[in-house]
């Protein structure tokens, strides 16, 4: 146990989905008050470029274009706490949601460093909310899972069991879910799970470049080929993904008709 | 289809966990223009007594104490819109998780209302993160799943599967979970999850009473029972449970050492 002596104190906050109205109030009022924000691209450039550049550091990069490790993010916010510095942790979403913002928070215990953290609006329920796509709802589902697309189902020893999540009849929510969407879909479909079930694909939920593109477990490989879906995105998977084309011509915001990824508004 | 010539706007709003700090700034911005706040005791008495009395209407009881129907919801947000008002739907946590918004977003279209959805920060996540618990994390869960604890798992009709839920070897929070935690907790052991696997219980996350009670799948309920923890409150198991007492020296905020039922804080 170090730092003990240190005056600095961090906030692990989550900075929602993209749209800056979506930041709580308590995250606004932090970034303003911070002394350094600590940030990697996931915030989306909206919520960003509204941060004085003097106090923003981007730990999603260093010089020279290589990738940060999770592990000099762990170290430079123990740091930065014990020059005595008031730190916001702005993490996209949640920080607590794939965020890896517990192994953050342990690394600041270890040092005895106090800290809060702050939650956000995870995009694994507002991307598919303001597309009109409720994660849960009574006739439809009793339960909603959260898993990550990183992993290959493929992989013997890969984390997520698609054949429980299958089982389980209740929504799925795959987060950074457009490049392995293949390989999981057909994990979900030799699962057992009908072939027909509705899938929706949200891109850059709540940006203003927000797109969605529906299709079914069978086909949705070829929406989002057809469409262009890109990272990122999260893919939402069971009957409530059928809720959009319901209200979509009533639906405003950046997720209505104009979302739409055909480019049309006449589903 | 009816009600085309409607010129009043219906935003389904998350009101978030309870700390009013935890609005968003959109979910501020719009209670502040709306013309009439529909509203349940769920968003909690510190949002709920900053809102201005005049244009607050109270759906979860109606005069009598009699419990408000969904159907009444629904049918009032049509006819407010109707009458030409800008209406907030103000719904405790995210309008689409367990909140019914689904059925509400539908009834909208049905009728030829224009309506937008503003997502919250949703007690599911944001419970167990003030309380220091992250609901993935990289060594011990690669998914998390929300469920209902409403739900009696001893019924053969029951929609949730807790066997699937158990062997999926994520998180698993369960909402409003306090009064059949008896129940599901023995599903999940008869469905061979490990009686040692830590779980907490969070009552009235990020509110000021907040409390924060922890113990495993086997002695949970005695935990309860001793602590006195009662609704409104999630469950929390898995191996991410255990997150809190590595960190809650340090923590801050409601979540913190404070918050720890026993009155403790040297866990």
């Amino acid at each position: 146990m170090t730092g003990r002596e240190a005056s600095g104190f961090v906030y692990l906050v989550g900075s929602g989905p993209g749209d800056p109205e979506l930041l709580t109030v308590k995250a606004r009022r932090l970034v303003d008050e911070a002394d350094v924000v600590l940030h990697d691209k996931l915030p989306g450039p909206e919520i960003l470029g509204a941060i004085p550049e003097g106090k923003r550091e981007d730990v999603g990069k260093r010089a020279g274009g290589e990738r940060t490790s999770q592990e000099y993010t762990n170290d430079r916010l123990v740091e930065l706490a014990e020059e005595g510095k008031t730190v916001v942790r702005l993490k996209g979403g949640d920080p607590f949601v794939f965020g890896r913002g517990g192994e953050e928070a342990e690394r600041l215990a270890e040092h005895g460093i106090p800290f809060e953290v702050v939650p956000g609006v995870t995009s694994a329920v507002a991307a598919p909310g303001v597309a009109g796509i409720p994660v849960t709802h009574r006739d439809h589902a009793s339960s909603v899972s959260f898993v990550t697309g990183h992993e290959d189902p493929d992989k013997p020893e890969s984390a997520v069991d698609w054949d429980a999540l299958a089982a389980s009849g209740g929504t799925l929510v795959v987060l950074m879910g457009v490049g392995k969407l293949p390989e999981y879909t057909r994990a979900l479909r030799e699962a057992g799970m009908d072939p027909g079930t509705p899938v929706a694909l949200v891109e850059r939920g709540t940006w203003p470049e927000m797109r969605v593109a529906t299709g079914t477990l069978a086909d949705v490989v070829d929406v989002r080929d057809e469409a262009g879906i890109e990272p990122p995105a999260v893919t939402v998977i069971g009957e409530v993904a059928a809720t959009r084309e319901r209200v979509v011509e009533f639906l405003r915001g950046r997720g209505g008709a104009d979302a739409t990824a055909d480019g049309g508004g006449s589903e």
